[in-house]
Formats: C-alpha cells, sequence, structure tokens
C-alpha cells in the first residue's frame, strides 16, 4: 500500500541535507562544544556555525539565539520567564487559539498570582491587532501571540501587534513554531522580542529547537548548569541535532517562494476537490490568511476520530486538532474558540502539507477522503 | 597524527548500536509519536520500546521514566519541583561537589526563599551519610547527592543516604549521570526518588536524557504543552535521541563488568606510570571510592589549563574541570571543597576513559604528559 503523509504540522520527514549535515556530529565529532581540546572545538563549529546560519534566516544577531530541546521548551521559557522580565507586571496577554505550550504555561502563571487575558479570534482565527491593544494595561508585562496557528494555519497580524507592544513598552513573544520556512520571518520586522522555533516542523530532526531573545531583554533561566549559551541555558549542546535544524532552516528558506507555491497549489487542487465532491463540507479557519500547506476540514456529521481511523487504514496520515493532543481525547480548543460547537469541532480532520506532497497524493488522499464521508454517512446516517 | 581522547566525562562517541537504532527515526519512521495514525504509532513502538529497556536496566517501572533533553534539565527538574513537592518543607540539602546544574538550581531555590545546607566533603570528595542525617530537619523536604562526581569521579554512600531519607520521609534525588553505565544501578536498592541520567555520557546521543520519578512522588512540569510523558514533560519526544539512549544504555549495561575491568586495568596501569616517572604528581579524590575511568591528577607547579594544550598540540584530549566550566576560566568548586587550595586546584587534570581506550592509548598520554610537565617545569620552575 503506497501511504500518504499528510500530518507534516505535527512533524515532518527530516531532509537529506540536514541528515547528512548531522551525521559526522553522530560519528566522528563527537566532543562536547564545551570543551577546550580540538574535539571540543570541532563540536563548537559546529554549532556556532548553526547559530549564524540561523540568526541569518531570522534577521537576528547570532547571539540572540538560544538553542533548546524544542517548541515546548522554547514556548514555556518565553512565558514563564518572559512574563517576569519587566518588573512587578503581572498581567500577561494571550490569544485563545495559542498552542498548549504557551497557553498552559499561562495556566501556571495564573496559580503564581499572574493576570492573564486569552483574547478571542474573530471566525477566522485572527486576534485583532486592536484586541492587544485595548487588552494592554499599565500592568502588562508580556504578550504572546503566535505567528501561524497549528491547527488552522490562521495568520496573526504580527507586525501590527509588534508596533503596539513597543510603543507601550510590552514584551512580545510570538510561537513561530508553524511559521519558519513557511512564512518571511525577519524578527525585527516583525517587532517581537522572543520566538519560539522547533526543528522537526520544517524538516529538521525532533527534540532540538531555538528561543530567539532580542539583545537586552532579561530573561532567567530555567535548566540550571553550565555556562552554556551565555550562561542562559544550560547543557551539553545537542550538536547533531543542532546542526541539522539550521541545515534545514536554510534549506526551507532557500526554497520557500517555490515550496509555498506549490503547496498552496496542491492545497487548493485539494480544497477544489473537496467542495465540489463533499457535501455538507466547511474550511476551518481562513481563506487567505493561512499557512500554504495547512487544510483544516469540517464535515458535518463525520465523527472526526473514526474518519481517521478510516483514512489511516487506507494509508492516509491525517489529524484532528494537533497530535499533542493525541493522547487526550478533547476537543481542540482552536476550533472552539472560533465558534465551534463540540460536535462540529469533533468533525474537523487536519491535512498538511509539504513540499514533497504531490498533486497526485493530495488528490488520491481527498478521493479517499470523500469515499469515506459517503460511506460513513451512509452506516450512521446523522439525524 | 594518531589521536587520543580522554575526555570521555564530558561526552562520549555514539555507540554503533545506538546510531543504528536511530538511523530509522532520521529518515522512514518520522511520525510524531503522538500521532495516532500508522506513522505515528511506529514512532511510538520505538519511544515505548526505549522505555521499557531502560526502566528494565535500572529496576524501574515504565512509567516512571520521563524523558529530558538531558542531565541539566533533569537536575533542574528534580531540584527546582522536587524541592517543592513536600509542601511547605523549605529546606534542601546537597553537597558542595554537585554538578552545577544541582548548585545552580539550589542557588535559583535560595533566591526563590529556600534554605540550602551544602555538605562539605571529606578529603577524598564523599558525603558521609551521618552528615546527611545531621543536617535534615522538620523542614527539609529534598536531599540531592549525586552518585559519582564528575571531575574526581568519587562514589557516594547513596544506599546509606536513601535510608536515611526514608526514615525520615524526604524526598531523595540522586545525579546519576557520571555513574550509568559504570556503576550497577537499581534505584529500590539505592532508595532514591529522582535519578537523573544524560545519554551523551554513555555512549548515547546528546540532547536526551531522563529522570526516573518514583511512582507516587508529586513533581510539577516545567517545561508544559501537550500531554506527552503523562502530562509531566511536553514536547514531542525526540524518538531517535530516545532509542538510540536505550540501545547504548542496554549496551552499556551488558558489558558493564568487562568494560569496567577494563578501564580500571589500564586507568590503575596510567596511575602507576605517573606516580613512579612523575614527581610532585598528586592524585585527586578516593583512590577505592572511585569511577573505573576517572583519573584526576595534580602536578605541583604546573598551570593545568596550560598543560591542557600541550597535550591538546600532541592529539591528546583532556580536560581541567569539567566541559561545562571550559567557557568560563574558574577554579573547580570540587577541587577546593576537597580541601585544595587554589594553585593546587589549576594544577589538576582530568583524564577519563571508555572501554575503548586502550593500554597502548592510556600508556602514550601518560608519556606524553610526563614529557610536557617535565618541560614545563623546565621553562618555569616554581619558586
Amino acid at each position: 500500500m503506497k501511504r500518504i503523509y499528510l500530518d507534516h504540522a505535527a512533524s515532518s520527514p527530516l531532509s537529506k541535507a540536514a541528515l547528512e549535515k548531522m551525521l559526522p556530529y553522530l560519528t566522528e565529532n563527537y566532543g562536547n562544544p564545551s570543551a577546550i581540546h580540538a574535539f571540543g572545538r570541532e563540536a563548537r563549529r559546529g554549532v556556532e556555525e548553526a547559530r549564524g546560519t540561523i540568526a541569518d534566516v531570522i534577521g537576528a544577531h547570532p547571539d540572540e539565539i538560544y538553542f533548546t530541546s524544542g517548541g515546548s521548551e522554547s514556548d514555556s521559557w518565553a512565558v514563564m520567564e518572559g512574563s517576569r522580565a519587566k518588573d512587578r507586571r503581572m498581567h500577561v496577554i494571550t490569544s485563545a487559539v495559542e498552542h498548549k505550550a504557551v497557553l498552559n504555561s499561562c495556566r501556571a502563571l495564573e496559580k503564581q498570582g499572574f493576570r492573564v487575558t486569552y483574547l478571542a479570534p474573530d471566525a477566522d482565527g485572527v486576534i485583532p491587532a486592536n484586541a492587544v491593544r485595548d487588552a494592554i494595561g499599565e500592568n502588562t508585562g508580556l504578550v504572546s501571540v503566535m505567528t501561524a496557528n497549528n491547527e488552522i494555519g490562521t495568520l496573526q497580524p504580527i507586525e501590527e501587534i509588534g508596533e503596539i507592544c513597543a510603543e507601550r513598552n510590552v514584551l512580545f513573544h510570538t510561537d513561530a513554531v508553524q511559521a519558519l520556512g513557511a512564512l518571511p520571518i525577519r524578527v525585527e520586522k516583525m517587532g517581537v522580542h522572543l520566538l519560539s522555533a522547533s526543528a522537526h516542523k520544517f524538516h529538521g530532526p525532533k527534540g532540538v529547537g531555538f528561543l530567539y531573545i532580542r539583545r537586552g531583554v532579561k530573561l532567567q533561566s530555567r535548566i540550571f548548569g553550565g555556562q552554556q549559551e551565555h550562561g542562559r541555558r544550560a547543557g551539553t549542546e545537542n550538536a547533531a541535532g543542532i546542526v541539522g535544524m539550521a541545515a534545514a532552516l536554510r534549506e526551507a528558506e532557500d526554497r520557500r517562494e517555490q515550496n509555498c507555491a506549490h503547496m498552496r497549489f496542491v492545497r487548493d487542487a485539494m480544497l477544489c476537490f473537496v467542495m465540489r465532491e463533499i457535501p455538507g463540507a466547511h474550511l476551518n479557519g481562513s481563506f487567505t490568511k493561512r499557512l500554504p500547506g495547512n487544510l483544516n476540514l469540517r464535515f458535518d456529521g463525520i465523527d472526526a476520530q473514526a474518519l481517521i481511523m478510516r483514512l489511516d487504514m487506507a494509508g492516509i496520515a491525517a489529524s484532528a486538532g494537533s497530535a499533542c493532543m493525541a493522547g487526550a481525547v478533547e476537543v481542540s480548543h482552536v476550533l472552539r474558540a472560533v465558534g465551534l460547537d463540540g460536535d462540529a469541532a469533533a468533525s474537523s480532520v487536519r491535512l498538511t502539507l509539504s513540499a514533497d506532497t504531490t498533486l497526485e497524493e493530495g488528490l488520491e488522499a481527498v478521493r479517499v477522503l470523500k469515499e469515506n464521508v459517503f460511506s460513513m454517512r451512509l452506516l450512521c446516517p446523522s439525524p
């Protein structure tokens, strides 16, 4: 059975270029990057070249790139400590459609006495910049709004929010985990002080990511130990992971425009097919302000979990909501936030593409999707 | 130039068996372990098999193994949150010879109002179990004492300390980062509630480790997000790293006795040579209670940093203190704690072996060491 992978937002295959860069660091270059001998210096060179590459791609200085174990660590660090970076301001603003790494960090802050405002999105999932402006008070220390949503792919008005935060002297964090490789990411233009990234979302390895911390931002550590990462994030650097992440990001950035055009083309063909061929199908999220590889579809009367299992049996990998919630059978907080009721949210399926997804694969997937939606409706007609 | 690597305590080469296990997870098995489709389930299987292997090696239940990004994260988690696991007890006991991941976590706790007792070691670096007993008070919530020291290799009386902690109903954490693969690690016998490990110290990959958390211990999260690791440690699992870590640990454990006998043999031959051939040479740490691959030597009147650079030029990788401190030119807190003055501490060199270090390599290294100590003394005779 030919398998079709349409869950790239959950995790993407490692690029060949990234693996090639990694292999020497998994074999002969085994020194600890903090060691001063030749073995250590070789590893250090790889780590620092990677830092330079990443800084270049996002328009930062190398000393603003801090390596972490991935998006959740970066988000937790940014929110838990970013909220404390402006002394004694105990108010944080975020949105109701953030990744759980941000939302659950905010819950933890609330237990510690912080007040958190969860801004509601519009029906497309967009957080209006004005809502951020209105929510900022004297006591606001941090705003955290994602660049692009992981479930419905909605793009946020980051630059506008950045300007507002600058005017009001509030720290601005964005979770750009889904955005890197898909959108032009320039930290100055975006006006962000903190930006989270995860390598495996852009064809890098799992278990590595970074946090951009703008120069001058006082962010306390959460992982203590040696003097790695300017003393801010301890732990022997994951040299192989780091060089792999940089190679993947460089490649994704260099091919970004053609990759995105291709994904948009395949995705829109899939969407056209679905809208024409499947009655009671709806697109969740925005038509225009959307990640190029994201399709989030709702089918009236369909149990998305059951549909996904049927797709899986046919060799097609899709998801309901985000992978991080797969363990917990929980209705998507994002879909609820954009106004869907529990049933509608529970009948939504996410298909996420990569630049390697062919038109044939995309159309085959929606053809199988149609078959299954039809047969599910025949078996269990909704009331 | 043939190079001789004697800095295994800083980082060890990835074992071939581990790399082989990892490669499928860096290529075709790219699913997110939390995804419910076939790609996800394949990754999940690898992660859970690895968890079972690790649990088996240390005598734990699989649900007591929590994957992290390495030793520093595990230590920070154990200390920062373990200190809060026993409600309102604001006293922590640790030792003056712990890794900085534990010590700097303790410093952070002090800033939050905790009281921390730093127990002094004896001249060999041993923390007497009685000192722990005497230090425990009504208000003590956590004891953190490492299994084996990373600089001088001293083994601690973990079982005795474990018994004392059990009697007094105090949580006991041990940093076993240097001990796994070198000592028999059985969590029940040791009486520990929390145990930290790092894969790259036992021929696993960098950027992955684990924290053993005994069933029933209430440890809050520090990395928030999805429901991974029973909701205690969010973030997409580093599947490749995790399976590599398990393979390396299994291999290290299966060969532990012969590996240790070999390391002890080579190390003792090196030590004999040094003691016989180099005047003014001393062993730091204990003769008997010591990791088999650890040699920490002091040479009167020698600047260890300069000696290490000379060794490096001769192709020999050694270190002064731990790699994590290499960035900061700082005198070892461990050597100071065992009673050395600044000059003596600054004339100490650490050589750490693996099972692959041959007798020839070991003896060649100490021969070059001798040459350099002699020529340094000729060039700059001490007053």
